[in-house]
């Protein structure tokens, strides 16, 4: 199967959840917006393509099949790609932890546009200095120690006691805070061993190593999810 | 099948979206923290139960399976219930409206506190306010905008052609956005013939018409998801 990704260039944003999943697997896969340019997306967006219209990328075209949404299209390509367990009590377990994980990326966001996406982060940066130390201080810890607890209640390796993609995002998402908040990171990761190792692991799997040293792994920067403005760092 | 659903008492919040699907299709459920109070789910939420450790509420049990997540308890219940078509084309379709709909939902409740969940809403008033208006600008129209389109493109009655899940859920946002932004919403309505349809059919399915006129449907208040501030609604 040749697999479209549709998604923004410039930021690795959302759809580099899919990307690593993709990459990881060793899927064969265009992204489409790369080659073609952003307004190969518009059709799309605008419900002029086959398949359930999306209300945003990432979009993920697999023959006719359209599927949006990170965590819709990760637990669809799952099975194919065997990225997830096979037997449907695990598949939903793997798909409550992406949504999880989703969660806490949708806050991310919010944390540098707590007023509205459509403004820029300097007509709100006071409110986000206020959200961020909400984030550092209390949802960081709280979001990443309940990954951790998972890690630990599984066998220490793998939140569901296989490789899946749960492991690449949560690869992403930490790579995206160390980022962000160098300094809030290096406080935080003592209390998460686990965690760190399942980053080191994966950052050596052989598709994401390569995928990492290749070109087609844009850096972080600050207009994408993960935004690193220092003024919204700290060590609490 | 005998469900338990875990969901903080007093009021309707997440878990409402999980209590329409089971009502609807006249699920044997019970509620457990309207049983035993809300001290019931503290080993759930501290991993003390067998199965996967959840975040947060809700959480569904279904035998000796553990499912937190909105989206995934959907997902999970739908082919059991009826509730979603049967193919894993449209299944996956079904997720993906339903993710769109929790990322509405997630926005709705940052509007009233942008800076902190763990803080009041008086303490960011100010900054409410602002959030409130581009929600109600820029957010509100573009959401509902694209739920209407996606029921015009498949058929005007449902989103999948069929009634499923999506369609409960899309009765609960309505619901709650009437009673979050009246005058918003009384605004926005004439450009949503099709949910408006499709909200007032939801309304009439026996089994939702019994809920509804039960007392198990507990009325929206200001200590939910969806809160009424005089203050943060408006005509535009």
């Amino acid at each position: 199967m040749h697999y479209e990704l549709y998604y923004w260039t410039g930021i690795q944003g959302r759809g580099e959840f899919v990307r690593l999943a993709l990459e990881d697997a060793g899927a064969d896969y265009t992204d489409m917006a790369r080659v073609h340019g952003d307004a190969i997306m518009t059709p799309l967006l605008a419900g002029k393509t086959d398949g359930h219209r999306p209300f945003a990328p990432p979009v993920l075209k697999a023959g006719r099949q359209l599927v949006a949404q990170v965590a819709a299209i990760l637990d669809f390509l799952g099975p194919t790609l065997d990225l997830v367990p096979h037997a449907a009590s695990r598949r939903v377990q793997a798909l409550q932890l992406q949504l999880t994980i989703a969660d806490l990326v949708a806050e991310v966001h919010d944390t540098h546009h707590p007023i509205a996406a459509s403004k820029y982060y300097d007509e709100q940066k006071t409110e986000a200095r206020a959200r961020a130390e909400a984030m550092r201080g209390e949802r960081l810890p709280k979001f990443l120690g309940y990954f951790e607890e998972v890690l630990r209640a599984n066998g220490g390796r793998h939140p569901l006691r296989e490789h899946s993609y749960v492991d690449l995002s949560l690869f992403q998402l930490l790579s995206g805070l160390d980022y962000m908040f160098p300094r809030r990171m290096q406080a935080l990761w003592p209390s998460l061993p686990l965690l760190q190792a399942l980053k080191d692991r994966v950052e050596k799997r052989p598709g994401i190593a390569a995928y990492l040293a290749s070109g087609r792994r844009l850096a972080f920067n600050t207009n994408g999810i993960f935004r690193h403005y220092p003024e919204l760092d700290g060590d609490r």
